[in-house]
């Protein structure tokens, strides 16, 4: 596909905690937390929303791209959680963006930690076709809602919260483009990883108890270790070839920030060399679906995107999911 | 786009509530329901979850396509509300289907009511890419969890509870082919209608009562009749030039069945005949996403969908947006 970025940026809220500050508030030994994440800070908000942290990437992202608000016409929220159940949490971006009525149509969609590609490709394949002319993809998560401090502290201090966003449009011949994307899906997994009350699963009124138990997020990481181990490689292989790439045209690896040692392992089981990977998780945490967008806008700001440079996106998520997108930058 | 809809189904729970019913158990005079809404019966879940009802469409909608659940290699679920807020919805019924890990991509779209038009579109552009041979779109809902009985009856016994699903595959020269898909954001509205707990807005352990108050659906008809006086005309005209059709072109339209006096007024307002218009919301009530596919079930099954028809999907959802899909079937 043609389509290029042109702009991208990224928003934390403003209060960074540090894994010191969490071990002395749960009276753990210091630097257990840091030994059993390897997350060393992370940003968690206070006074923001999810809405405030995606219309300031957005913002960000647009000014960037050098364009106003009002030249957006597809808006599209990749967010792994929802800011209400009903409606969607897009419209809400668009309209704190200060966008029209009926200037833009705006929606979600939802792979878990990988939406951002998928709004991503969505976005892509309707600028393709000519359903639009400049798109706004974001992913904004508040994973502080709900972590379990006390049932698996471990897993609560692997996450922080963030923003990431991007502005696409069609891109001219040899400016940019979207070389492959691939995503499959392991469902056996589906139990490993999740947060089970506030859809349709348990009623708020009839099954407080349950509603309760189920509030919080919970993590198997064995369980996701053996999905991953088992099928990883190969999902890399095969986005490779339909992208016609061989292992080592790769410039850049911009993967989703699951933990800094899940991505150690992933540099080992691809063979990509460490420095070709973005990896900021030590200083960001786990930010759900924003980790890709967000760690894309810091490479940027880094300098390390090149124009023509062959980046790929890799990502597990929820679901399970493996997720990936080759991208002629 | 060249895609064909391959197999149709839709599923409702076993339990069917009457106006009359709910009358009597809420203190209402006998009738006031049914004259305030419209709506004489709908189903409502009791023993089946979200997941059961999306999972009965689609084995409807793999048995009319005559193929196994095992030819799909992508499921889109678009759902209103999900079944959980992490992860999506879709795997778990990849998971209850029997497919296999790895031999499909399965994520959410959500536009609310749009759903399924949005989960159509996304598939058809990805058959079209050839990222996919069979997808699988569905939209399930259990409406019934939280619905303001108290608060507004009226608002509460316009909804029922249902599953629609439909396979789509490429489709031959002169089968079949999608010819305009259209949707605009109205987000003025954005506070006219929605679930507000469940997602990041209200932290569950932390503010309470914030949550518990905006536990249930509410609805300002008003202010979506109002958007909707304005807009709609305009939106249905744009999606009829898209496609090249005149107006007396349209065979059947199959509405999103917000309520039996919302399809009168858009029967009324677009111009299209009454007995042109799919309309079952009387018995089954809004089902929410599955509105649109469940009425294209019931369509099909009764033979008024032909080969070459032209089909105008219409609906309104909160957000709000307006969306459509011109198919010639």
């Amino acid at each position: 596909m043609r389509v290029r970025i042109i702009g991208t940026g990224g928003a934390v809220p403003a209060s960074c905690v540090t894994s010191r500050t969490l071990e002395e508030k749960l009276g753990l030994g210091p630097g257990t937390l840091e030994a059993a994440t390897g997350v060393v800070e992370r940003y968690v908000c206070e006074a923001e929303s999810q809405i405030d942290l995606a219309c300031a990437a957005a913002r960000l992202a647009l000014a960037d791209a050098g364009i106003e608000a009002n030249t957006v016409d597809l808006i599209i929220g990749g967010c792994g959680v929802p800011y209400q159940p009903l409606p969607s949490t897009a419209p809400l971006v668009m309209q704190r963006l200060g966008l029209a009525d009926g200037s833009a149509a705006a929606f979600d969609v939802n792979s878990t930690c990988l939406g951002f590609l998928t709004a991503f490709e969505t976005a892509a394949r309707l600028i393709e076709a000519d359903q639009c002319k400049t798109a706004l993809v974001f992913s904004s998560e508040v994973a502080s809602r709900a972590l379990p401090w006390k049932e698996q502290p471990e897993v609560a201090a692997l996450f922080g919260d963030g923003a990431g966003a991007a502005v696409l449009r069609r891109a001219g011949p040899g400016e940019s483009r979207v070389a492959a994307n691939l995503m499959r899906t392991y469902p056996s997994a589906w139990d490993a990883c999740g947060i089970g009350s506030g859809g349709t699963r348990f009623d708020f009124a009839r099954q407080p108890e349950e509603f309760a138990r189920h509030s919080l997020f919970h993590m198997d990481g064995k369980e996701l270790f053996r999905v991953t181990s088992r099928h990883f490689n190969g999902f890399v292989t095969e986005l490779l070839e339909r992208a016609g790439w061989r292992h080592e045209d790769v410039d850049l690896v911009v993967p989703h920030q699951a933990s800094p040692f899940a991505l150690a392992h992933m540099a080992r089981q691809t063979g990509f060399a460490p420095d070709k990977l973005v990896d900021i998780s030590a200083r960001y945490g786990n930010q759900i679906a924003a980790s890709i967008p967000f760690a894309l806008d810091v490479a940027r700001r880094q300098g390390r995107v090149e124009a023509g440079a062959k980046l790929l996106f890799l990502g597990t998520s929820a679901g399970v999911s493996f997720g990936g997108m080759a991208l002629e930058a």
